[in-house]
């Protein structure tokens, strides 16, 4: 059995945690260095304090030096940083859980992201429709260079691709709300991100589409849709550290059923290991989803108005970021696609 | 200086312990009997143990002969019971905190509540705008029966009716997702609504149109505006006790700016002493609503897709419920309608 | 009617921020300068959204000149700050919500805070019983000066006082352990206050005798006891902005019932308007005292081992800060010791 | 590799859903039939909406051909059933979640819990010092019944044992406060467990030496000093759904320095793979064991007063009920103790 060396620059974050409790699971991969920025010198278990197995490993700089000897690199770095660390490691597989290379569209990028354009990678969504008869998981296998999804396009990208790859819904008043816990956020050091600011409080953010995850929801439900879509986005901040709860709601096209639309669903993601379209009567939770990388999905049709309603569930965390990740990596290797990936949820 | 004596049937659950939290801070009320269905003949201090001042009283059972000695009697009992108790208490002013007499739709009211259509009372939410020049006020000023409005439609008709009235907005594809803390579910004992099920997780239910408060806000919204709205309404349980974030969206009519519909804001709520538009740049949360009559409320244009978004914020349990119902009282009584009522939040 | 006028040092920390809830509610008072640090300049309502009425007002620096203008002064600022800012407000009555002048013992307050000690000032916490026949109120009548306790030390001074005053319980072995929201840490921006590290976790610091409420603590329960006593504090953060729940246990004395120290707490406490000794079979909550004044207590001997243990809940906000604050303030000015402080918590 | 199969009895609560979360990760088991009592005949999918991969497999009853059939059995029944059930099931390997065999003194038992007593079975705490030179874990390699311990009694016992082990400690005013995530009291539908109550709140139960852990601490700890040891103990109910932070301490033995305490954990739990003493400097979390089988903890020396603290943090699910079970049935089985048990929590 193979067993590939990789490396994590970013560790200290969130997502660089998350990346590393999946690896420490994953039975081909071995943990090599451990990179970060300001914590470089520290201890992993000061900075991380539930990965026990690592908590004697010494935080290192991140260097090209100190990454290029490992198979893959795991990339959770700021935004802007990826490319100059990735333009280094010419021999290595690099998955980038930064924005950096999502966006196909460099005007979509300079407006929402405000900083030269650094190109797009293949973008690791296996499950994502391409049209009717393909996914985007063609593109990830044997990939050298992976752009994770960001969190929210993951949650609200699959449950609305299917309809528009069928031609079900139509492709405007597209209404996405969407409330995240706040390890979204990351480990910034803000005000509003303190525990008693957010503990029984929910607020949004980003509202208007000005949300950097705009362009990257509309690229996504275009792609599958073959035709320019648009989306109202509104991400919403909930007192839970982590999980996506995404509503999800376009006009049906007409004539379209509501058992149209059920094998719709069924269609897309009936072999899909990841994604679970609910049983009618039972409706997604973050918290059953909680540190998997399932994807809860339930559908609703309301006939009064002519609308379908998708709710997706995802851990923002897991199959959100690091286990967007490392299913990504499993495709880019060869490995079994669904290796080393939890797909039992931590509940209560 | 008047004082009026009020009895709360339905003492025991979290719409009259809301009632009474009030109450207790009205300076022109005086508690009289406490009642309820299983819970008579228990201290209050038992079931309501944050209600220190009536820790030593003993609720009774509802009864007309314990209600009629009172100048007010609030009603906070089961869906269906209220108008049987209404119509023994003729000489009472009756503030029904429940659902039976909100839907002026008999019809409605039989699709969503399937039981005997009440009628229809004084709707207790006085800040609704009903047309360009009016608001529910009017109807409450010195109303012997006032139906409380639903939570729901409380946080969401007082973000949608001004744009509706102002014709700012169209009657289609109008969509609301609302998240809400626990205790707007009630004490019922029900297995998801366990502690150990809801922290940490978010989860909707009532989707695609099925949850009762539809028709209510589409009531509501249709008074605004003159003619009908239907509303695509997603109501959604988040971890906290309480609390009501509304984000609700429709098409913007065409060739409306975005200081066109902050002028209809400005208008319909610079007055208001309970809806507090916020300046540019702050957002509405429940934490800074939390224990207040208030409702904060800000507005984004999205211009690349043409839709007004609204975002609300409100106490379900205050504002949403006993708030509400204290407000429509004072009205009744010709007493000054901010009276006893909290105007700051209780935070963090 | 007299009305004070009040200024509030530090209006943009948690601490200000509950002050100035409390004052707003103050029939007696009218609310005039804010200030704060690096803050000033800003609207209060983009620094504590909750506090409506006051969301326009400009917060400014602070200095002597601006604060020096009113009947009374509460100071909410770092520690070792307030002795300067006191000494050039010779005519107001200031109270410190601050730790500098709450020890009596010089050397204490050297070890456990290492800065010049600044002296010690009447003791904020009226319902302390000072041996068996006095309490701490009657030090605050008329007072000029006015140290406000720690949150700790109010929770858990008034759980144990009694009993040492009393003589009931032996001055060793007395264990506290204390979890408290995490308002209690402040609007400090530190990585283990941020809400995704808080939510769902419960940790210990400064443990071994560390804190510095220890010698607080200790100070209030030798006071009591007439004789040094020492004791084990644990404080534990729990996920919850707010309350503080203290569990306090000490070796019975030889030869005491149950009965005498029921009897003992009700004498304390039977007229005490905001202490709540619960009846048998009832428990405290932080959550029923939430946003009030009210100190709940019970007790319980365990007689297999001969130690009482007594469980207090307060909110560390209101009567572990600003309630006890304001408490102050009225017996300083002479009103009567409960205007204006809640008597109902926010629940649920 | 052999593979064994397992059924589990009671598969529909917390602790039933927990093994099976467990098991499914465990690469030497099958999982069997899974029963339950009144939910028999549900889909699992219905009840443990996480366990994704048994989601259409129908819970059966309750009965022993059912059981017979496996390897090993796991019950996680109320208690008073065990017996019962495990008589007739001779040849099967029983693990029991429940209460009934922990205790060895039937008196306790009578006395906490008031019913007959049914014995006691090998205790499932490997790691528990018996003695100096002795663990628990001798007694449970190839047991064929093993009572697996209580989560209050997990997390105290692994604290302070090592110290009564080694005599640093007095066995009297021995005190032990503990907070526990709500899911410790089941699926329980009580109106005190109700998410609106428990969100932001803390409060005691079972204080005073009555809740029916403390008999079975106690026998914990006699065992590892070889003489009788009693202590205080307080549960407490924390607002998170999982956890257990337990605060334990005891006065010093004369003479015991910092340095030989450290030097005891040390040489207790150097080689446990599943207990981590922290370095000096960092504390337990809940959040930092959530889901894994790692107790984390540290010990503070308070020369002051002369007493150890001890603070361990435990997931109460996972080692405190069904990693436990777990580990004891890998004992069992002849397995390695650590197959198929995370060692890393899920964070943040």
């Amino acid at each position: 059995m193979q067993v590939f060396s990789v490396a994590v620059a970013g560790a200290s974050g969130y997502a660089g945690g998350e990346i590393l409790r999946l690896l420490l699971a994953h039975p081909q991969v071995r943990i090599g260095a451990l990179t970060a920025g300001s914590s470089a010198g520290t201890r992993l278990g000061d900075l991380q304090p539930h990965l026990t197995p690592l908590a004697d490993v010494v935080v290192q700089e991140t260097t090209p030096q100190v990454l290029s000897e490992h198979d893959v690199v795991f990339l959770a770095l700021p935004h802007g940083t990826s490319a100059q660390v990735a333009e280094q490691l010419p021999d290595t597989v690099v998955i980038d859980a930064g924005a950096d290379f999502r966006l196909t569209d460099a005007d979509a990028w300079e407006q929402f992201y405000g900083s030269p354009y650094a190109g797009s990678w293949p973008y690791g969504l296996p499950e994502l429709p391409v049209g009717t008869d393909s996914k985007q998981r063609s593109a990830l296998r044997g990939a050298r260079r992976i752009a994770v999804p960001g969190c929210y396009p993951t949650g609200t990208s699959l449950a609305l691709a299917p309809a528009f790859a069928a031609g079900v819904v139509a492709a405007r008043d597209v209404v996405i709300v969407a409330a995240s816990g706040t390890s979204g956020a990351g480990k910034s050091l803000k005000p509003h991100l303190l525990g008693a600011e957010v503990m029984g409080s929910m607020s949004p953010y980003g509202v208007g589409g000005v949300h950097r995850h705009t362009p990257e929801i509309e690229q996504n439900l275009s792609l599958a849709a073959g035709a320019p879509v648009t989306v109202s986005f509104t991400p919403t901040l909930a007192p839970m550290p982590r999980g996506i709860l995404a509503t999800c709601s376009a006009p049906l096209t007409d004539g379209v059923s509501p058992t149209d639309v059920r094998g719709v669903y069924e269609k897309a993601y009936g072999d899909e290991p990841f994604v679970q379209l609910l049983p009618d009567g039972r409706w997604p939770s973050t918290g059953a989803v909680l540190g998997s990388n399932n994807v809860q999905l339930q559908i609703a049709v309301d006939e009064r108005i002519g609308r379908l309603i998708v709710v997706s569930a995802i851990d923002n965390l897991t199959k959100g970021t690091a286990g967007g990740a490392v299913q990504s990596m499993n495709l880019a290797l060869g490995l079994e696609e669904t290796l080393g990936l939890p797909m039992t949820g931590v509940a209560p």
